[in-house]
């Protein structure tokens, strides 16, 4: 059998050249590719959505990391969710949603490797679910509720706070019945933490250097110190941190862009001193819990205890540009792009 | 009661000035000192051995860390042996041992607060029970088993690997079943660690870089780091973690006379891509584990399977000298300072 009812031809992003430092408007390539026909056991996706994430710049990187390198000629690497137009899988049938990882293009072909049925959320939109529940949401739970195991009436950190994940972190913390201050950049973010999200207080990392504005937001220190950004931030979170902190390390994005791979952190001396436990993690690891996660999640969603925003960048044309504000702040929640309507096509 | 059989003085090393850097003549000064009456629950202690430890330097530095520092003025504090010969308190009868902490005295009067009684351990002799048992096997049981759990077969590297804990730190792995890489300086401390220490390779940082060394004798990653020395290599370390890999933080010696506080750790970012765990801790947080600890290392050392070197100096006028050998990785073993006499004097 062969693809009938869709394109013949698949507009897809491919690494064009490995990005020393920033990416550039030369680090992928767009261009269309031919369909190939389907295999038994493979189907055709029509995306939807594609997840923009801090790690993308991680996967473009020849430094020795946890996913094999994207190099140049190989196709751009996301998580997206689609429809499938044609189908010779049984568990992915045709006008089913598939959720996981694959090329960023408008359509794909896959033997579902993966992929996961998307089973629908009561009340959730296609959009809210994917961009919250893909990556974000787990990775704001498994880090800070499993790792770092905050308590009531302890101080809770969060970098890149208005960020996707750090956004849920905060909210979950308060949830957690902790004190949370959120480091961003801008006086809006700051003031979306504290009055639309509830922070307690928020440091702008724009305006003074972030030691100074979370000595003063974090009088009694730093009980848990969730991290996304690295370099001067963490160094702080370590130089306040509280007898027996836990760092939790889910990003670095700081350094991401950064040849000189010196994550900038001095003040080791306090692991010893604060007796400090610092811990990195990979949510991709834990994708079998996100079951047990969503069921913590989605009712914290349903009762409004999770605010979030989308930020929906249109076109698969438009998607490098987009992924460029990861780095430098000038995304307003969750990144995602919009490759096709949510509607199915004539 | 006063005190009739002591002196009416004794020695006592005072903190002179607070060191910038390097350990100086001029950092101490030994000066005597008014032995006063005792009251009530106090007693007069004759010093046998003063332990050096490589934290007697932080204890003189005037950052946040995690006692009260030492100021100029202070006496200087050290872990101590000594026979009672005065009491006024029942539970340090006089001919009794007493081990804790206190001043660098020949002579001291204290009210018991941080000492216990030292039982005595059939076939070993105090010097061995006090230089071993008192901060440097027990830092080694509860770093090593007890956080960073090594498993059969896991590659276990150690830093300052022929000093008192690291020396310990590698045979106790062993006794574990894994693969043990020490890091230390020169050819004799290096062939002392495989030859009689049973290593399975040592690194000398006199002779080659850190991480190439360790590059060339951990072919398989390090599975566990346990670290006395921080700076290059805890890098090394961070460098070639394995996947899950568990990172002690024991000690940062290389930092502790660096006023630059900054302890030269570039590659935080695997802690995300080799999901490491980083743990400091102080030994002082566990003295009430001491008698489980004890149960597992006394057998050891019994068997043959635990051995040390101590490293003693004569005379308590020579102690500044000594502790500048362990900056300078100049002693062999554990380190300490003979006050008095094991035997009872006349």
């Amino acid at each position: 059998m062969s693809v009938t009812s869709g394109p013949k031809t698949a507009r897809r992003w491919f690494v064009n050249e490995t990005p020393k430092g920033d990416l550039t408007d030369t680090t992928l390539a767009l261009r269309d590719e031919p369909l190939r026909d389907l295999e038994a056991g493979e189907f055709l996706v029509r995306s939807i959505y594609l997840s923009l994430d801090a790690t993308n710049r991680v996967w473009l990187s020849t430094f020795d990391h946890y996913m094999p390198p994207l190099l140049p000629g190989d196709p751009m690497r996301g998580f997206l969710v689609g429809e499938v137009i044609e189908s010779r899988n049984e568990a992915f049938p045709t006008g089913s949603l598939a959720v996981g990882i694959h090329t960023w293009s408008d359509y794909f072909v896959t033997d579902g490797t993966d992929f996961s049925v998307y089973p629908g959320v009561d009340g959730l939109p296609l959009s809210d679910f994917f961009g919250v529940m893909t990556v974000a949401a787990p990775t704001a739970y498994h880090g800070l509720i499993e790792m770092a195991k905050p308590q009531p009436g302890e101080t809770v950190v969060v970098t890149a706070a208005a960020g996707a994940v750090g956004a849920l972190v905060g909210q979950m913390a308060k949830i957690a019945g902790c004190r949370v201050v959120g480091v961003a950049g801008g006086t809006d973010k700051c003031a979306y933490l504290v009055n639309e999200l509830g922070f307690d207080a928020a440091v702008d990392y724009k305006s003074e250097p972030i030691l100074e504005g979370l000595e003063r937001a974090c009088p009694d220190g730093i009980d848990v110190h969730f991290e996304n950004v690295g370099g001067e931030a963490l160094d702080a979170g370590l130089t306040l941190a509280s007898q027996g902190a836990r760092v939790i390390i889910c990003g670095l994005i700081s350094s991401y862009n950064n040849d000189v791979q010196d994550d900038g952190v001095k003040m080791i001396r306090n692991m010893i001193f604060r007796r400090i436990r610092m811990e990195g993690f990979v949510i991709l690891d834990y994708l079998d819990q996100y079951p047990r996660y969503y069921e913590a999640i989605l009712p914290w969603i349903a009762e409004g205890k999770l605010k979030y925003r989308l930020h929906v960048v249109d076109g698969i044309e438009n998607a490098l540009d987009a992924l460029k504000l990861l780095y430098t702040g000038g995304n307003n929640g969750k990144l995602m792009v919009r490759i096709g309507d949510e509607a199915v096509r004539a």
